[in-house]
């Protein structure tokens, strides 16, 4: 078990991060900073943005060839979109080095387990884990080294995990500034069903009902204001990378889509029964759940 | 009827603001700025209020007697929570001089129309109106000259609306940086409840969703990301408000709610059958509409 507090922090010859992009670009600077990487190599698709990313001093080098980009490393960062991880690792599998540690960011959790546990290697050490964090902007350009300070990430270890691999990856979230914390894989996938997945499910419904009256005339959106914009700001997400989360956490997000929908027609029904007392108390509990979020939170997280 | 434009602008000897908040203070503070006030008289219930508004010169003068304070009044605005309005009509209604214009800022229409109209004297003329504009903040101390600025102001006169009053009217709102839009009272309850009503619900409905997840063991809350805030700060609106509003405009509210849900299931369905494709194409239709409302209102809405 590697104690960075007590006996130094871990050390890492070489680096691989898989997809230079906001998640992964950001680590790489913040472990750079902090002087825990001899040398970082960035594997990506793109050479405009692993050029970018070389320039500003994100990696060392670059390659678009995964087996190249992923051997001697000792630490290898899995940062592509979340349906790419297994393809990612498969790739990758035959060219890691024995007791390398391999760590993702994908944000459904137990799928990517089980596309991606079959194909690691033995005597590699893949911890799967999924920090809260992002902005509205993707690529190297928008990565930052504290993008990861006082927000939570969670690694969510299997039963077979490696002990000592899980210790040095919840060491490496935490020099970047991250609350750790360890959990099961589908309490991550319930949990971000409700918090995440749900409010872009939500939010995508709510711009295409309005966008059904625009079609029938009514140009409701010319009347929407700051609250709106606000409430509806992640419908402007990539369709792709939400398209895919509902392919990769299904069960949970129709599990939460359903327990919302209870809950709104619950409302519904206290509207249509003009039920005054009854609605303002399901306004009043929401609201103090609400009001405890900046506590439970924190002021850091309020970064977006 | 009056030309502002041509014939220099109007002018009121004395205006009563009945509820010197967030909305009626700030109006009164824009025509006050423009010159167009002689004298302005706050109507209120709470003394502190009031005695902050006279000194922030906000009014001249404050009574806690409806009568009082409409007596003498060129022009009244009705700024009170939109369950209030017709009461307030109805005990100013014996006090009101002929030829005064009343106009209210209630944000349901039709419910307001149907309570007041009843109410007003013959020889004084009631606007219905309803500036979209606010903050999260209210009371006298949040009002601001240029809260109005940019923003849209619906003005729902009925057959029987006095011409001039209604161009009177509408110049006031000009003359506070407002686009005046005239429409139908039920067309705009229709979208306020799809732009407005809808969001606040479905926000209500999310909070609540996640809070019971908490109450079964599960802290969902402390994982919430900067997206979940933002989407979710509506449900801190106030929730007497809120109940009013759902009392009000009810057949809408259900109307727009059911149109959601549809929207939802279509969405849920797709999901289950993993229609990929089909959630994509969704989700696209819906950040093209999100990402063309910084056109369609405008840089000047981004206020809160």
């Amino acid at each position: 078990m590697v104690d960075n507090r007590m006996a130094g922090a871990f050390y890492f010859n070489k680096i691989a991060i898989i997809g230079v992009g906001l998640i992964g670009g950001s680590l790489a600077m913040a472990l750079r900073r902090k002087g825990l990487a001899g040398y970082i190599t960035g594997v990506g698709r793109g050479l405009p943005n692993l050029e970018a990313a070389k320039r500003l001093g994100v990696i060392d080098s670059f390659t678009q060839d995964i087996g190249e980009g992923v051997k001697d490393a000792d630490f290898i960062l899995i940062a592509v979109p979340v349906l790419k991880i297994g393809e990612a690792v498969r790739k990758a599998a035959p060219h890691l080095k024995k007791g390398a540690i391999v760590t993702d960011v994908g944000s459904v959790k137990k799928a990517v387990i089980d596309e991606t546990v079959p194909v690691v290697p033995e005597g590699v050490h893949f911890v799967p884990g999924h920090p809260i964090a992002g902005t509205e902007h993707s690529g190297v350009e928008a990565a930052f080294p504290d993008l990861f300070t006082g927000r939570k990430c969670i690694l969510t270890p299997t039963e077979k995990t490696d002990r000592k691999a899980l210790e040095i990856v919840k060491a490496v979230w935490e020099e970047a500034g991250s609350n750790v914390v360890v959990m099961d894989a589908l309490a991550h996938d319930r949990i971000l069903a409700a918090v995440s997945h749900l409010p872009h499910m939500i939010a995508y419904s709510l711009v295409n009902t309005v966008g059904d009256m625009e079609k029938a005339g009514v140009d409701a959106l010319s009347y929407s204001a700051g609250g709106f914009k606000d409430f509806t700001r992640i419908a402007s997400s990539s369709p792709e990378m939400w398209s895919d989360i509902c392919a990769m956490n299904r069960e949970a997000i129709l599990k939460t889509i359903e327990d919302f929908q209870k809950r709104l027609e619950g409302l519904k029904r206290l509207i249509d029964k003009n039920e005054i007392a009854g609605l303002k108390k399901d306004f009043e509990r929401a609201k103090n759940i609400r009001d405890s979020l900046v506590s439970k939170t924190g002021k850091l997280s309020e970064h977006k």
